[in-house]
């Protein structure tokens, strides 16, 4: 596995550099800057937000068209309601700790986190072993922790350190606060004592309405407006299942330190599929086949829980057969999760899954993957994969009453042999008076079993006595004039049940800056010039068109380069300005652009040019529509450089600088 | 001009019906509806999601590619201080007034509206005039008014609620109180008096942080983002004017009392542009040759003014020169918004440009022209092109102290006669000590004029006084020791200055609803078969493939289709459900999909196909290549369907039902 301080030509990477590119270049900027800025939140600029948009595009054809899914399109603001039903207004929370001196706030876990890696810093400096930026470990939170004090700890430390770093996101409030305490962990500014973690909900609250009385909150994912329409989606996808909506949209989390630049921010995009599957029959899925054979790292829950971070190279129909995965619709969605980031440019080497232990999982899964991006912050989480089994649709089809089930004709009608009860609703009424519908009831309610009791009672005594809570002293008798209690056999024609749902939930702006790390190197003659190696479906701008200077005989090829490129939907920069070609092309090399096109004199003589590779900066010379075919292909990906170099006369023209 | 209730075949349209489709069909759906709803959130089901969706990527073509705009996506959160100085604090409001008894709070402005229509539909009725359902004026925020009652009115009473209506935007809170009293207008259900109007600020508040202390709102606009960051785009544009920067993404308005669906709502998608130019030279654009032929309908202020809504129709170029559209750089926004609109299938016969009244306009405008399109609900602003001046740039500049100014070389230096000051630091400072700054303050601040006598007074007296407000009585004594005033040249090599700011501001969720009234009609033969006639560029999905029956023999053709079209990337629906071919287009023609093939046992026997137009349900016959490039040239319109079906053999086989 590769180092994460490497780049893809296994240089060192340095992040300090990459950062400075993205900001001078206006990838990101933090909002509101001139106004000091408010943290976790960025704006994107132009090349962010063109990057962003062309993955968002793959991840729709990849996702939406490929598989037919349902996109919709839900409002961010939520009513109170919906959430609290969906256990958010309760669950939703990180635990955070507060200094009552200084007032300042602290998340928890990223805290102790942060504390026993700097003392486990602290330690190797202390016997001497050279400390490195960042190791392998999921560190992805951590604050880069200044002043680390050389101090060696004892062995036994070191490891009970280790294990805990390795499982920290499973820890609770409670244990929090008892590993704060055990291990004397403060606020780490001024040695303050803090508070003991208390639950901190992540949700924005705002009210809607002139008159202020329907409290609401900004989504905190888009999942719950898809379960919500999920009857309406059934109809339709003319009630046939399985099948898939999905929501591309920005969600809100109410960090409560984001730090880590674009990793952990306030508002932010997300890609969510919500797969709706029969919980009968295995949860298989119609085109596993065609991906069984994708190997996946995969790190496990008892893995971790061992205190390891250790993975298993595991082909996706291994892994589900031998219950690794659980199921073949997740694994199924884990394996097109890897080849849609390996097909917008993720290292290969630099992906993991890792499977969610217990207490990490939010409150609606049974089981969770994680699809991690290794990045100087250590393994990032990007994409989610869990299985939601019938949490949300249960939940909300019990609060609302509305069927969120899916009816199917039984092939085969299914018989059922149980006990039925029949009222004599004349006599009935007339007995009980008003509390009549409160008896039926709790008679409708019987279990089986009672039934059966019951239906010898009432042969033996020739009557019941059943609890009715709230009814006399909450002991009704039924005597035999006014019910019948037989074993029968019932018909079942349609089958009526609850989808389980498989979610696989992307952070697109988490996959954009691993992206950018992954593609990020330095050319060798100059360690200054930055180049993001973006593949080009995905770059932010496919050409840059250069004229030789800003010459009138040059203006005409420029319009014509333009127009052309336009017409085949390629996006295109024009440079003119007074910089030598070597600048122009080095300053779009920081962009990702990964075709140049040189217009020169013999330009104006021949109407040939010269189109450069960004990666090996080779350039050829052709005909305007040679040139245009030749872009085509390479930015649809149906040619690589190597063939488009191959087939057109090199130029050797040299880049001045 | 074609009226508002009839469709593109000259039917009566019900917008009933329509409304029914898009339920229906899932274009749209009540937010939350198992949870009863919340009124003005909707959300978008596939194919108004998807119609969104392309209708969002020609905007990013036409505007954002064709021109090189920048652009951007800002977070929606937005701290308090960035909206207070940009005045959407105190001025992003409403009037509402509020029923004492029953608690129900109404919008001012629509409920004078509101009243004054139903009293002249009365009164027409009173008269023995057919009451149409709606007419041309502008009553975009009308709700129907059940009960009406058949009162006669004064004439000149009639006249007066006509003029009223005609300038209904103009009025501010006093005026609209005013009127209430004036006109007696009271709670419509029953007739309650009603509190006076009050402001009610639009923002979604929230606050951001755990410790509550930072307020913010969610944006109302998207464009407060792209100012903050003029500076960073302008260095992006290598500090090259004019230029433009553009973003896409949700905002929100906490409406009082949304109605009318889609057409008000409190959370909606638009599409900005900020182009920023240079305020002198008359504001000329570039490009503005290549539209000053497009034809726009004016309906201009002096003509609302005098309570009227007659249009005229005028060339841009024209327009311009008159005076009547203010610049060039607005002029081409203009013509660039109806070619837009044209190019997604808006009904050219029903797109106006009004000018925005003098109370009318938001606190920023200096001039303002909305694109209105003509729906059942009458003309709706859907687009709207402000000047918004300096205005922007000029506040957040003055509050932050960031240079929000364009810096450029003069060609020619500018040599400026003035009256100069030197101060005697030296001895300045001894003899004022404290005070010495404020007082040199106040000489720095002196006007040209000011100085000229200055310099007369202290040659003449040999000292000059000054007002300075705080310092002894408030007048100052320089002595000829401690001051120099002279006449000399200055030579300006840099120009700094403000640029201004057209905003073209689009709704698309508005452009939807009205594209869609704009394209639906039903079929001559059956009433009940609505059709909608996109443009297959902006339809939602492009080609239903329609197996004859689900005979396995043609399961391996739906699949080859299928791919084919992917690859060629037109996204595709097959519809192999046991309903009749005709049912099953006449399904797909509700959602408004241009083209479908039918396979058929020819096709098992010679791979043949069938091809059909939605519009016409005429079909041709055809190979599969011959079939995928006729839709590869439908849908990119580059060829329109009679030319296809004079080069293919048409089929005529009928639909059966």
């Amino acid at each position: 596995m590769a180092h994460p301080m490497t780049t893809k030509d296994g240089k060192p990477f340095d992040r300090a550099s990459l950062e400075s590119l993205m900001r001078r270049r206006l990838f990101y900027t933090p909002s509101f800057d001139i106004y000091g800025g408010v943290s976790g939140l960025y704006d994107y600029g132009p090349p962010g937000c063109a990057l962003t948009n062309n993955i968002v595009d793959i991840w729709r054809k990849h996702f939406v068209l490929k598989e037919n899914m349902l996109e919709v399109d839900c409002t961010m603001l939520t009513p109170y309601e919906v959430l609290k039903t969906s256990g958010h207004v309760d669950k939703f929370a990180d635990w955070m700790c507060k200094d009552p001196k200084t007032g300042e706030i602290f998340r928890a876990d990223h805290l102790v986190e942060e504390v026993l890696e700097s003392r486990l810093k602290g330690d190797k400096e202390a016997r001497g072993v050279k400390v490195e930026e960042k190791e392998e470990d999921p560190k992805k939170k951590k604050k880069k922790v200044k002043n680390i004090t050389a101090i060696k700890l004892e062995d036994s430390v070191v490891q009970e350190y280790e294990e805990i770093l390795a499982k920290i996101d499973n820890y609770n409030g409670e244990e929090l606060g008892f590993l704060m305490k055990k291990y004397d962990i403060k606020n780490p500014a001024t040695g303050g004592e803090l508070l003991p973690p208390v639950s901190f909900n992540l949700m924005f609250q705002t009210s809607i309405g002139p008159s202020s009385n329907l409290p609401g909150y900004l989504r905190p994912e888009t999942a719950q407006g898809q379960f919500l329409n999920f009857q309406k989606l059934l109809d339709f996808n003319q009630q046939t299942m399985p099948f898939a909506s999905a929501s591309i949209g920005k969600s809100f989390r109410n960090e409560i330190s984001p730090r880590a630049g674009l990793l952990r921010v306030r508002e932010f995009l997300m890609a969510e599929i919500e797969h709706f599957v029969d919980p009968e029959g295995g949860k298989k899925h119609q085109h596993f086949d065609e991906v069984k054979d994708v190997e996946l790292e995969l790190l496990n829950r008892e893995v971790q829980l061992a205190g390891k971070t250790h993975v298993e190279t595991t082909k996706i129909g291994k892994a589900v057969e031998i219950g690794l995965v659980d199921n073949e619709t997740l694994g199924y969605f884990l394996a097109r999760i890897q080849l849609f980031l390996l097909r917008i440019g993720v290292d290969p080497q630099k992906i993991r899954f890792r499977q969610h232990m217990a207490n990490e999982m939010a409150h609606y899964a049974t089981d969770c993957w994680d699809a991690e991006l290794l990045t100087s912050y250590g393994w990032i989480e990007c994409v989610g994969c869990a299985d939601r089994s019938a949490y949300d649709l249960s939940v909300h089809m019990k609060k609302t009453g509305a069927p969120l089930v899916v009816r199917e004709p039984r092939k085969e009608p299914l018989k059922i042999e149980e006990w039925q009860i029949d009222i004599e609703k004349k006599k009935f009424g007339p007995r009980f008076k008003k509390d009549g519908k409160t008896v039926e009831a709790a008679i409708e309610a019987l279990t089986q079993d009672l039934r059966e009791k019951l239906a010898l009672d009432l042969e033996k005594e020739g009557k019941i006595i059943i609890n009715v809570p709230g009814v006399g002293d909450g002991e009704v008798e039924v005597p035999k004039e006014l019910i019948v209690i037989e074993k029968r056999t019932r018909v079942e024609n349609v089958r009526e049940y609850t989808p389980n749902v498989i979610e696989p939930s992307f952070g697109i702006g988490r996959i954009v800056y691993a992206l950018c790390e992954h593609n990020y190197w330095t050319r060798a003659e100059d360690e200054a010039r930055g180049v993001l190696s973006f593949p080009p479906t995905v770059a932010p701008t496919k050409v840059l068109i250069v004229p030789l200077s800003s010459h009138g005989d040059f203006k005409p090829f420029v319009r014509t380069l333009s127009n052309k490129l336009q017409d085949i939907g390629v996006s295109s920069r024009v440079d003119d300005s007074g910089a030598s070609i070597g600048k122009r092309y080095s300053r779009n090399d920081e962009l990702g652009t990964p075709l140049g096109i040189t217009i020169d004199f013999q330009s104006v003589k021949d109407n040939t040019f010269t189109l450069r590779d960004r990666d090996t900066t080779k350039q050829v010379r052709a005909s305007l529509d040679e040139i245009c075919n030749s872009i085509s292909n390479l930015v649809t990906g149906t040619e690589q450089w190597a063939e488009v170099a191959a087939r057109l006369p090199a130029f050797e023209g040299q880049e001045v600088d």
